[in-house]
């Protein structure tokens, strides 16, 4: 018999404790210069208890990043679920996009560290997030387009245009940037509204 | 009387020398990683002769972004210069940002070092650019309005909405993010184009 693990409820409130106090080191300190003994230490815990629960610094980041895109992403099906047009779910996603990029500003260079190690190493969890996104957006898209709000046409393509023409309200290095160069997030906000007017005005056009 | 400075000719000359040789370390070694001392010895200057032309660091990296981000604007107004449609002018100037930043790439992180020491340090350098675009776009949204290409409408605001929704092909850091993690140029060419398909669309339907 194989020695008896943590039960997984414990072992799942741990993990989850470890990845509390993981967030807000890296958050504060930076991703670079936090070592899994800053976490232990702050945890009143041994770094060999640290490393039975996650394997190493970057799955504890891997487990942060999976868990923000997680809670993010059912925030944007409430909203895709409620009832209104298409088009005022549409800005209703991108706008709750932008809130949580926004929310998550802390400090550009801390926060790049974060998110490029996220990027670079479990970039699967970055791609299945943005992989959601576009789902999600398509299929609004297409009820658009089924009750005639918007021109018949590709919604597939029409989702990829606006999931990259939105980058500067959700990439959060973008978004940290803007704010650190003193756009209001009122002057974002606006700014995103004008952007996906003219997406969604090319919609109701159609292309080609 | 003063001390003679050098002739204005020559000093331009090693100006461009300086920034030459800068930009070549800080893409290869990395902007915080290279020193005026690096840069002098590489020249078979000392740091003292470097620092006759430029006081610090960060000002041979506002030189090397301003004369990058004006060779760029000239090279747009060119493609904006040419006969041809307002719409056909507008995709051709955002492919030619796209193709410049994505020669540009080279190291991710070693960019985002020179890239975020020049927003943070020079912004205006960076927004003077950002401010021609808008002009540009906004004269060529105009043409086309004029023409009847496109809807009546604000041309200011229309060039706002493009600048911000083209952010993943000329952010210098979001195109090597996404080539990075395998995108190719032809399939971020092609999404370019998708995504100002809608503006466009956007553009010639009018907005509100």
């Amino acid at each position: 018999m194989s020695p008896t693990p943590p039960a997984p409820s414990a072992a799942e409130a741990t993990r989850a404790r470890i990845a509390d106090v993981a967030e807000r080191l890296f958050r504060s300190m930076g991703y670079q210069k936090t070592a899994v003994a800053d976490i232990a230490r702050e945890l009143g815990m041994s770094p060999a208890n640290v490393y039975r629960f996650f394997p190493s610094k970057s799955a504890i980041n891997e487990a942060i990043a999976d868990r923000l895109l997680t809670a993010l992403h059912a925030s944007l099906r409430a909203i895709a679920g409620r009832p209104g047009s298409a088009e005022a779910r549409i800005l209703a996603v991108f706008e709750q996009l932008f809130e949580t990029a926004r929310q998550q500003f802390f400090d550009e260079r801390r926060i790049y560290d974060m998110v490029t190690a996220a990027i670079s190493e479990h970039w699967d969890v970055v791609e299945r997030h943005i992989e959601r996104l576009r789902t999600l957006v398509e299929a609004l898209v297409q009820e658009g387009m089924a009750a005639g709000e918007f021109a018949p046409g590709d919604a597939a393509a029409a989702a990829i245009a606006f999931k990259h023409a939105t980058v500067a309200w959700h990439h959060p290095v973008v978004v940290a940037e803007c704010l650190k160069v003193g756009e209001t997030p009122e002057q974002m906000r606006a700014e995103l509204r004008l952007t996906l007017g003219y997406l969604i005005a090319g919609l109701k056009r159609g292309v080609r």
